[in-house]
């Protein structure tokens, strides 16, 4: 056959191609739709995407009541239609609120006004609220964008009596588009008179962008004179790789605590678990993470041993939720630890794992099952931190793969490949340096994070 | 139908677009080998991808024969079936020689031994040559990769009567497997017999591999006394993003000048040609770029006013070079300049261009032919550079899309739109702030780098 006529009918079976994985996307489309009809929320997005793979078994968890919050949502049609976009949570008199942000010089109008509130150090009598739509960031609005806060958290305060300075607001969804913060501003009277202390799974979802399942977790701790519980909600999927603060997410407890020992417990936990996850190596002009302690447990104030299980509970719910984010990143299929142990510093542990983590190349090898450890090395390579060619090791699973400035007398392809079919992985890295170790967790890239993001705004 | 039976369904479906694909792989991979066919030289890739939609019209340049250079290839059977994958140039005695090489802390055995042979200054007098191979990196191969590098260079240098002191090699490949270098020294006399100045063409495909074409440039300048010519070539395709130094580059010119001067050159203009461009922010084990003077012009040595054109024109040749690997990035269906001016200082200019160049959610959006400026905002935000949201501005092309902290009045959806659909393009950020300039070509993310990377070494 002539030359002209291959690339006819290969032009053509490009065609046929792209017809099929459109009925493919589509079929898978129906699929998720026909689940979550059989689920009891009527908030599936306009253009769904199927469920993650790695979504938790069991669907959303059942997270406690927390003495103190209150949860509402509605739709108002910020940008998608037929699912709630707005959520508000009312926090009672005596709440402390921590926060951390992202680091973006561009970060959102929202973000700018959280944490100038969180800096005036109003106490916390006067109670406060949290308002968040998905479906448009008020990113790079401008002045304009300051002014769609001031009107929606504005409105909020009036509409619970509590000072504007109070009210903390984020918005999530497409960057450099107005906010059309007169729906918002119209739904509050019926999200004011939603306020239920059971509500927190809608809240969830009326936060989700491309997300596929709404995230929650929580621990309970037995404090002095009866338990303290912790419950939280995250959002994310795409554009994370959090600098020193997150995406969206929403922690609650009783528990009682002042609002700086509250900040900085917060803050000291955010490296290993928020700062820790990595979907693209693209950094959010919105991330922010909120954690409001009513102190309506009926435990003593937080000190001593209690403190520091609830720490460690605390950090328990974050990492939870950090990972549950990567579980849902954009097209993901594997969840994936990389953890770096041995290394010669902290900084030089972190470097390591954030370049294995966000490698283009050894993203796609896992999504292809390939057991590629010649790109784990090409990352700790280009990474800038110190290594030594013939003292590192790397581990997939409990296999060694190479060590010695080699690969390992003992690998084997077949067990390697039989390692990658699974959906979670850890790759492990010893430097043989010194004792700096970090993990972090990330996923593979697949065609679906290219489908998802190729037409975003579209 | 019952949510299982969907789930069945769209597994069956999942199989059958599998199935299709690999399918459609066959027949592009056909009409290629058709096309090689057609031309004159038969050293296709066994997998052979089609040629990238952005190779140069025309296909690969007249490169002029540069007195003093000789080269040579061969099938030796590294890796792929049925192609050239190695090549040998033979450098008369006098030739300078200068190098950059790859940053990477688990560089290749070959390129640690370029390095070291480089820093010995053995006198130009004693000829020199450059033997590579592709199909295999020789890089995380131990202590035998050293052995290797020996075993080929040593043969070269007895074959060719040059000390082994003055046999540079490079590899290019899959890393971490043992290089069969008997089947290289095997392949040294048929190498030898066949050395010839006008075989520049095929020693550029010898040196392929993910590469779609082979690449090469060249300029002349009028010197004092008879004409300067400088010929190179180069190969590379994904894990691109050099770091002070290239993929694998060689240059050749017949210009007189002392290899001292020659390495200045050189270096003060790897920066802004083979560092300023990035496919996938994934930094290669094995880097290599050398630049060999043989002096056989017929012109004086290089001063003044002619050294001024000769590194005007070598600097032409190098981003010639470095855009042609861009162009044949995996999977790449755009080039984009990324062009960033009035930055605070270089360091951020560069910065703010490679974020922008390696956000993975930019190149999904060019994919899609999207103008989603709002991702060039969150990479500059993110890109650790110093910004102020209310003084830089987007364009893309001549389109005005985004300023003083928000989107143009003059911003029209339609234009841009159709602007993204160019094979070729421009997004420039005027930052406000200072005089720093800095532009890097990148390419799009697509479904075929995944394709190609998810399965390199099956």
């Amino acid at each position: 056959m002539a030359n002209t006529d291959w690339k006819a009918k290969s032009k053509k079976l490009k065609k046929k191609y792209k017809a099929l994985k459109a009925e493919l996307e589509l079929r898978i489309h129906d699929a998720a739709a026909a689940v979550a009809l059989t689920t009891d929320a009527p908030t599936t997005k306009t253009k769904t995407n199927a469920v993650s793979p790695l979504a938790p078994k069991g669907g959303f968890p059942e997270l406690p009541a927390i003495a103190g919050v209150e949860f509402a949502s509605v739709a108002a049609g910020i940008k998608y239609k037929g699912r709630k976009d707005v959520m508000l949570v009312r926090l009672a008199p005596g709440t402390a609120v921590a926060g951390v942000f992202t680091k973006s010089s561009t970060r959102a109008a929202c973000v700018l006004d959280c944490q100038a509130k969180l800096a005036m150090k109003v106490p916390a009598e006067a109670g406060a609220a949290i308002v968040v739509n998905s479906g448009n960031a008020n990113a790079f609005t401008g002045a304009l964008g300051q002014k769609s806060v001031d009107a929606v958290t504005g409105c909020v305060a009036k509409a619970l009596g509590v000072p504007a300075s109070r009210v903390f607001s984020s918005s999530t969804g497409v960057i450099g588009e107005p906010l059309p913060h007169d729906r918002i501003t119209a739904a509050i009277p019926d999200l004011v008179a939603g306020l239920n202390t059971d509500a927190v799974k809608m809240a969830a979802q009326a936060i989700m962008t491309t997300d596929t399942f709404p995230k929650g977790a929580s621990a309970t701790i037995e404090g002095d004179g009866g338990p303290i519980h912790i419950a939280g909600i995250a959002k994310g999927s795409g554009m994370i790789a959090p600098d020193m603060a997150t995406m969206l997410v929403y922690i609650f407890t009783d528990a009682k605590i002042a609002p700086a020992a509250l900040q900085k417990m917060l803050s000291r936990n955010v490296d290993d678990t928020f700062n820790a996850i990595t979907v693209d190596s693209d950094t959010s002009t919105s991330d922010a993470l909120l954690l409001c302690a009513t102190g309506q447990s009926p435990a003593a104030p937080l000190q001593g041993a209690t403190a520091k299980a609830f720490e460690a509970a605390l950090q328990g719910v974050m990492l939870d939720l950090a990972k549950q984010v990567t579980r849902d990143g954009e097209g993901a299929t594997k969840l994936v630890e990389v953890r770096v142990t041995r290394a010669a510093s902290d900084h030089d542990a972190h470097l390591i794992a954030m370049a294995i983590a966000n490698s283009p190349l050894v993203k796609t090898a896992i999504a292809g099952e390939d057991a590629n450890w010649g790109r784990v090395v090409m990352a700790i390579g280009k990474s800038g931190a110190q290594a030594d060619r013939d003292k590192l090791a790397i581990r997939f699973g409990d296999l060694l793969v190479a060590e010695k400035g080699w690969r390992s007398p003992k690998y084997s392809e077949e067990a390697a490949s039989a390692y990658m079919k699974q959906d979670e992985l850890l790759i492990s890295v010893d430097m043989g340096l010194g004792k700096a170790k970090k993990s972090v967790w990330t996923c593979d890239l697949t065609h679906a994070y290219i489908d998802i993001n190729a037409d975003y705004r579209s």
